[in-house]
């Protein structure tokens, strides 16, 4: 089963530097893994079912490293706030609807409708603090054959009175019940979601660190995103050097369990050093980071450093699910970086960035977000002939004009792991 | 004629600190002219034809005060370079395909098709130097019924050597041939364009000057965009105290003809009081000053000044038409600028790029820009429904989600000076 060959232009990342395009060729799927890209299609593989594509671009599935999933809802709204301000002004408010099972309902399946008609084919997703309505997201993911972590959301302090776990106990108990009765889907797993530090207390992070262990989980959350909150941090937590040691003193900051933290704006040198030994990855969000003015995040010192690194929207901080508009706006923002704050930094490049949205976010999930040999066959076929142009254009402009310009509609279909989610008729 | 009234949530400015919304309002058209909004609609206007837009979101058209239609054949592409490098490797070349009117025909037909089906409602467009192939540029957007100034490009010097006039006097005789030529359009009217200082002598900015006086024509160009550039204008221009001198010296820096001038991301403080006192428009251009890596303006300080401002798309250092884009950059980088140089300027709001989009750069043609009693009636229906959300959203929520949200596929219809442009069916 799963087997079968797709045809058309084929791109995909090997390295950050390195971006490999086989016009018109051939991608071979067997048992959901990508076991060869070929110019001319191996005599062998005839037989196979086959997917003609001629002419359309073809790339690997985005992960989307980072994206709250109830705040989609106000995507594109109340964006004059830094974050802290935003957080108590419109997330909070807008995350406590969500103990209606009614309206999380509603709301989630708008989220995966879209989700599921983007380029993304895996994302690590922040629910809230209700287990039901998360399990709901869940199932919800689970339908739609993306490949999800999702967390249910622990916080126990600074936070509105009705999204607030009463006692690390209590949290406890409901995110333990929530982990063991959500570890069946075919597509979506539990991830470990501390939502940050000023929300959670000691004792919260203590007790996360028991369930992390218990169950092997990976950890999500967020790290110096912003100035004030960095120096909030610190007297949170006294005798921290830096944010990161906040979750390293709970073991939640990688090694030998998986983490992420979004954001890293501010992260210093130290700070950086630790999550490299720890393989700590990072989820760069550059238009959250614009809408809520954290910042820019110095990504080339990132991918200098070898840090592990992907792209993520952070909805709703960032306003729309593309990770091609992610790619576009880390692009730009680091040549805002460059002109105004440092020029030792050179500006991103395409293949720089496509290869965050997909291979390197993709590291989360294993051997995800490329098309080389092993690697898990997630695919997003696009069809830009719409986006007219009078010249001849080869594919690595078209996928580079990509960058800018496509949207949703652009998609016409979508594979992971070999399975087919949609195809569009057009 | 054009007389009808409109109903549906009505968004306009007045000033760049008051946005006026009413939700499920009339407008009224009369001779193109807009005379009246209303909450209710008096009676004398029952008998009026009535296009119902119910719950749908109205704005009046954008103006896009800076757009190369030549360029709009490579958006997206090439954005590795700052401004004379990237003119010199990609524009230029691609500009000197206009001598081709084959070439001209197909190109500028993809651009008006995509301008007609934008938001944008007038534009100030740069051609090339090719007087045939900008006449027929202004013939294809004449016949969108969009307004639009459109202008042959004027360089001598420092350009591509098939893409530069030859001499002063020669440039003097086929602009006046050009302008003479192309008087007559319904929609379209020519505008002066010395292409910038670097590629235009004194000798030939002398010829154009008598153009200028000659047929009273307004005059659009770039300033003061990149620090490179402004060095080179420095050395190229001796005895000017300031970039904008250069044009000045000249006439063409406003009153008491109009003018237009892109960027101004690096003015200093004597070159706006020029451009204030002589009524210059700033074109300001986020994502094209992004991309290039040029910087980002103090719009801010153009506001408190009182300078006269809009935005532009700036296609192709701008990847898109749409200035809902613009809006979104436009306050996203006066939030990057906050942020890591002058916290003194506060970022933009949604009131203030609203009013740069419509009425800041709609007053360079005159009453437009605005649903106010005697301005031009250009309108412009959205249909936001497949944004879905599981809230209740005011439409002043709907227009500010837009900024961040909108696609071409959202609008269903445009007005310009009351006549109908299209309308889809939904």
């Amino acid at each position: 089963m799963r087997k079968f060959v797709i045809k058309g232009n084929i791109c995909y990342s090997k390295t950050s530097d390195e971006l490999c395009i086989i016009e018109n060729g051939y991608v071979v799927c067997e048992n959901g893994i990508c076991t060869g890209v070929y110019e001319e299609l191996p005599e062998c593989y005839a037989i196979f079912p086959f997917y003609d594509y001629t002419d359309k671009i073809i790339i690997p599935g985005f992960t989307d490293l980072h994206v709250h999933a109830p705040q989609y809802s106000f995507r594109g709204l109340g964006m004059d706030l830094e974050l802290i301000g935003w957080l108590d002004t419109h997330t909070f408010v807008e995350e406590a609807k969500y103990s209606d099972l009614e309206y999380a309902d509603n709301a989630y399946g708008i989220f995966a409708e879209d989700l599921l008609n983007s380029a993304t084919t895996r994302a690590c997703v922040f629910g809230t603090i209700h287990p039901e309505a998360t399990a709901l997201l869940m199932e919800k993911l689970d339908n739609t054959g993306i490949k999800a972590y999702v967390g249910k959301v622990n916080m126990d302090r600074n936070s509105l009175g009705n999204l607030c776990e009463k006692s690390p106990e209590e949290a406890f108990a409901d995110t333990e019940k929530w982990i063991t009765g959500n570890m069946g889907f075919e597509n979506v797993k539990p991830i470990l979601t501390p939502r940050f530090i000023p929300t959670c207390s000691d004792g919260l992070m203590e007790k996360l660190s028991i369930l992390q262990q218990k169950y092997s989980l990976p950890v999500q959350s967020h790290l110096s995103e912003n100035l004030g909150e960095i120096q909030w941090v610190k007297e949170l937590c006294p005798g921290t050097a830096f944010y990161g040691e906040a979750y390293d003193r709970h073991g939640m900051f990688g090694k030998p369990l998986p983490a992420i933290m979004a954001h890293c704006v501010h992260s210093s040198q130290d700070e950086l050093e630790l999550m490299k030994k720890q393989n700590v990855f990072i989820a760069h969000c550059p238009e959250s980071n614009t809408n809520l003015s954290s910042g820019i995040a110095p990504v080339r010192t990132f991918l200098d450093m070898g840090i592990k690194t992907g792209l993520g929207s952070d909805i709703a901080a960032g306003s729309s699910l593309s990770l091609f508009k992610a790619m576009a706006m880390a692009i730009q923002c680091s040549k805002l970086r460059w002109r105004l704050k440092d020029q030792s930094l050179a500006p991103l490049r395409i293949e720089e960035v496509f290869y965050l949205a997909t291979k390197g976010g993709g590291e989360f999930f294993g051997n995800a977000g490329s098309f080389e040999q092993g690697y898990e066959f997630d695919a997003v076929i696009i069809d830009d002939s719409t986006l007219k142009h009078p010249q001849k254009l080869n594919a690595r402009e078209r996928l580079e004009r990509l960058v800018y310009l496509a949207e949703d509609r652009h998609i016409i279909a979508k594979f992971v792991s070999g399975r087919k989610l949609f195809e569009k008729i057009i």
